[in-house]
């Protein structure tokens, strides 16, 4: 090791203590590959501060020494966006020492919590109190909130309580320069200025590192019906949803939709979960109602709605879970997608997001042309019908992948298909995954140059020496600005 | 006129067409002045263009020949930020003649529109198709959607469904230099970069001109329940709250208090509203529940919290309405605040937001600190105590208000009361007003500098020539930067 980063290593201790900081070599393997192994990056430092004031003193020092520094929290994201690049000195900084919850209120119906926190000890500490954090994802048992505000996660709650974002009320961030950004506020409202705190939410950890944040709960879900359809088409699942909201309003709580490809895919891979139903049609939509009050007959209106579709030759079947075994063995099935799809063979997946009566031209264009490009391409999908997101999965058989570059080529060859199709459709590259490192070339081909301008104009702003975060988003380009 | 102003008329007129200009004189009157008479500006024309096109040209012309540009709406705003300042050269754009609903969906639940749409326009065309725009405020029937959402308006529905910025999808807007930010995109997701469109919402026109907007639609609610309560004070209040959650969850649709004082003020002016009820307690907590569904029975549950309330001595009496003719009797006598206030004497309003469980000492503390600075003041209050947004109101007999000096020194005085024990309770000045001209001093006072160094670096970032809506937020200095 260098002189330099042999000073920087002593320098970084002095601030946090030599307990919390991992020099390079195998202890930092964890920080410097992501969780599915696809990057590999190198750092002087790994270093675990137990303070705002540690964060601060420690960026401080990296921006004098201009070591790039990669904020990062449960390494669970999927688009590499936590991983540092393969230049020598990075700092990685992890809020894991920040993991208190400082304090919940059923009154205000708040949660204020450190970056560190678990996504589920925050689900936690608000069922304690009987209140309700809705965020809720597969990673959940060890992502971070830090990392799901900077990448303003989705997942299944999205739907009726919306992505991150709209779950933040405060945030704690430290600046690239070290200085401490303090919007730690529990206000519902606020007007004065410019909405800051929107800027770090989803930034990916480019503008800032987040430190803790103020977040809002909710009422607990106490009742709930779940049903699965089997449908001919997308476009009978958006007329479905819409029967919903005149029947139900917003007792709409999860609406996901699978192809049959996608769980014949399930089916074939995984020995452990039992497809509940006979696949008889091209589209299997599940639906759940939920209520905030206990004791609320939900089956009654969605069996109502249920009947009047397939009356109206909307749906072609329906089960309507007559108790919770059935419930979770239809749910088992939607959480065995990315177990399915690996066992089924090279993955490619998406995450476009379209308006959402442009899905079923969306999958149907899609579809037909991945299959005109790459006749031996599986097309599964499942997804989030109505946020409008749904998975456009290609599984490849492995034996077709052995030649890197081969590969890399036919990935790229889907992706421009994938996503030329989702700004024909008006759409966005990324709902929920973000772009990272992984997507940061589609997005500078796809994007409006305006967008990507001013982008770049708040990262010059924010982060001038270009060393928070670099390479992410915007390509290496952006790192040194 | 100079030549050069007469030059910009005949510029500006051969982008709009000489029908849709007003040079200055008595005609400009209604765009120069802000709707309360309180600032008089000037503008060498008040332009309405007729298309994003129109409007990017106009943008243009006047970046060009640096003449300053006020984007104005309804011309509804409570702090001036529509009102040009008193230089010669402003140019207001007006989007008056952009007020096509461009689409309504019901199966996507979005609504998209033009920045001239009044808002009861926008209410009314999600009612057309069986939705609900839950955007409500005192002015729906005259202000706009393009100034409710540069000013992310509030209004009574925010404890629900949130403030404006929580109800847009997608925006368009020109920016300062002529050329259009194209967010018009109706998705429910996009993690693509950061969050351009959320630095528009709420900047007051400051950073470019709001155009078109993708706005969230709801299923509409069809079951109420009202009840006024008599409280002790604002603790109570907030116990009852919670209480009400837990037992209804998210069917809590309005919590309105109001003070003694403000009700007596109503009493005393306001010949054609009647008080249904008798004055015996400090504080008044209206509550309503309401639900998506038909035939819900909502006052089974609200009654249950009454009797609970009142059991543990949290309430002191409590009124369900019984029919529709009482609920509305209950709401009138909250809708005459304003009015009650105006004939009561001359009104010192404020905004403040604090954080819910600092409600009842913030509002003890400002009460005596006014009363002890300025004992012949009426201190009266009323506001949404589920978001922490109590408006402040002294009221101060006019004929102490004869000389101007004075009246604005006692004013300032007032508000710096008000501002340090907001600041001093983790809150904020303005919760749903903004900033704008009236209260741009009183920012530049209490935000913290990080704060107001990051707004600026935003604003010369968009807008470095300084033309766009100068004075507004910052102050007359930054207008030039």
């Amino acid at each position: 090791m260098s002189d330099v980063f042999q000073d920087a290593l002593a320098g970084l201790a002095s601030i946090v203590g030599d307990k919390h900081i991992i020099a390079s070599g195998s202890d930092q393997e964890p920080y410097v590959v992501d969780w599915r192994g696809r990057y590999h990056g190198r750092a002087v430092a790994v270093v675990k501060p137990g303070s705002t004031a540690e964060v601060s003193s420690v960026v401080r020092y990296c921006a004098e020494k201009r070591l790039a520094i990669v904020p990062q929290g449960g390494n669970t994201g999927m688009c590499g966006a936590a991983t540092p690049d393969d230049r020598a000195g990075n700092v990685v900084i992890r809020p894991d020492r920040m993991r208190t919850v400082r304090d919940v209120s059923p009154l205000a119906n708040t949660v204020t919590v450190e970056a560190g926190c678990i996504l589920a000890e925050v689900q936690s500490a608000a069922r304690d109190v009987d209140r309700y954090f809705p965020l809720s994802l597969g990673a959940e048992g060890s992502c971070q909130i830090g990392g799901n505000i900077s990448t303003n996660a989705g997942g299944t709650a999205v739907l009726r309580y919306g992505p991150t974002r709209d779950l933040v009320l405060g945030l704690e961030v430290v600046l690239p320069d070290g200085r401490v950004f303090n919007g730690l506020r529990a206000l519902r409202k606020d007007n004065t200025g410019y909405a800051l705190k929107q800027l770090f939410i989803g930034a990916e950890g480019t503008l800032g590192i987040v430190i803790a944040a103020v977040l809002k709960l909710f009422a607990p879900p106490r009742s709930s019906a779940l049903a699965l359809l089997k449908l001919r088409g997308v476009e009978q699942a958006l007329e479905i949803m819409a029967r919903l909201r005149g029947a139900v309003g917003d007792r709409l709580g999860s609406l996901e939709i699978m192809s049959r490809s996608q769980i014949e895919a399930i089916a074939a891979t995984v020995p452990h979960v039992t497809i509940p139903f006979a696949l008889t049609t091209p589209w299997y939509l599940i639906v759940e109602l939920t209520d905030t009050l206990a004791n609320v007959d939900l089956n009654e209106p969605l069996a109502a709605v249920l009947a009047d579709a397939m009356e109206a030759g909307l749906a072609e079947d329906a089960i309507l879970a007559s108790n919770l075994a059935q419930a979770k063995a239809i749910w088992a099935v939607r959480h065995s997608v990315s177990e399915g799809n690996k066992r089924s063979g090279y993955v490619v997946s998406h995450d476009s997001v379209v308006p959402l009566e442009r899905q079923a031209a969306f999958v149907a264009n899609v579809e037909a042309r991945i299959k005109a490009a790459v006749p031996h391409a599986n097309v599964v999908m499942h997804g989030h019908i109505g946020d409008g997101n749904i998975h456009v999965i290609v599984l490849i058989d492995r034996a077709r992948c052995q030649d890197p570059a081969a590969t890399a080529a036919l990935v790229a060859e889907i992706n421009e298909i994938v996503d030329d199709e989702t700004a024909a459709q008006g759409g966005a590259i990324s709902a929920e995954h973000g772009i990272g490192i992984t997507n940061r070339g589609r997005l500078a081909r796809v994007a409006d140059p305006l967008d990507i301008e001013l982008m770049r104009g708040i990262k010059q702003l924010l982060d001038p020496q270009g060393l928070m975060n670099p390479g992410k988003i915007f390509g290496a380009g952006a790192a040194s600005r």
